[in-house]
């Protein structure tokens, strides 16, 4: 499962490491400067647009657990269940392009219904 | 990428052209009786349930292209991007457990926020 024979997903699992920690500094030195993410919201490009998109997960991140990790010279993929505060079991899938250690393109994906519904729920 | 020495790879994109293909007798070949399957709505139990869920997908279903599949003895990850009538773009994210043939696991991850929305967009 954690095929560590590839390079693309010994990057991946750094970073995913990284954030999964808290460690977001450490997270976006996986992370190219002019990273293109199709996360469920949109388009995000650049380091900056991505650090914006993270660091408030992160935030809000108590656990998280890895389901699959998998990878070949320049593609990897983990798959991850995370507890957050709002919502307590958020599964996410990242597939990553990985290109001289870092992290060029990432699909992002996620449901974010209840992240929507835990946002308008009465205090 | 398509790495099919794994034998629950093979099954999973067995299953995945099939579905994708809108045949959904066939996808349900390759589904145990008692699959269970951890989907954004909670959890299904049983064939019946998953061919429940499925269904309504398939029949809205215009276009899927695969982004990503890997696998190992047991496990297979694909992730890919789906066109549908509702929404253009619909990515999603399939972790299968499989054995003797059969997805007997899989957890499921796709944003069902631009569902939501569109099924409360005015006609």
């Amino acid at each position: 499962m954690t095929d560590t024979t590839s390079p693309a997903l010994r990057t991946a699992l750094a970073y995913y490491q990284a954030w999964t920690g808290h460690d977001l500094d450490r997270a976006m030195s996986y992370i190219a400067d002019d990273i293109v993410c199709d996360a469920p919201a949109g388009r995000l490009q650049g380091a900056a647009a991505y650090r914006g998109f993270m660091g408030p997960f992160v935030q809000i991140l108590r656990a998280a657990k890895l389901i699959a990790a998998f990878g070949d010279d320049r593609l990897a993929v983990i798959i991850y269940d995370t507890e957050t505060v709002p919502v307590p079991s958020a599964p996410g899938a990242e597939c990553l392009t990985v290109a001289d250690g870092k992290i060029i393109y990432s699909r992002f994906v996620f449901d974010r219904a209840p992240f929507d519904a835990a946002r308008k729920a009465p205090a």
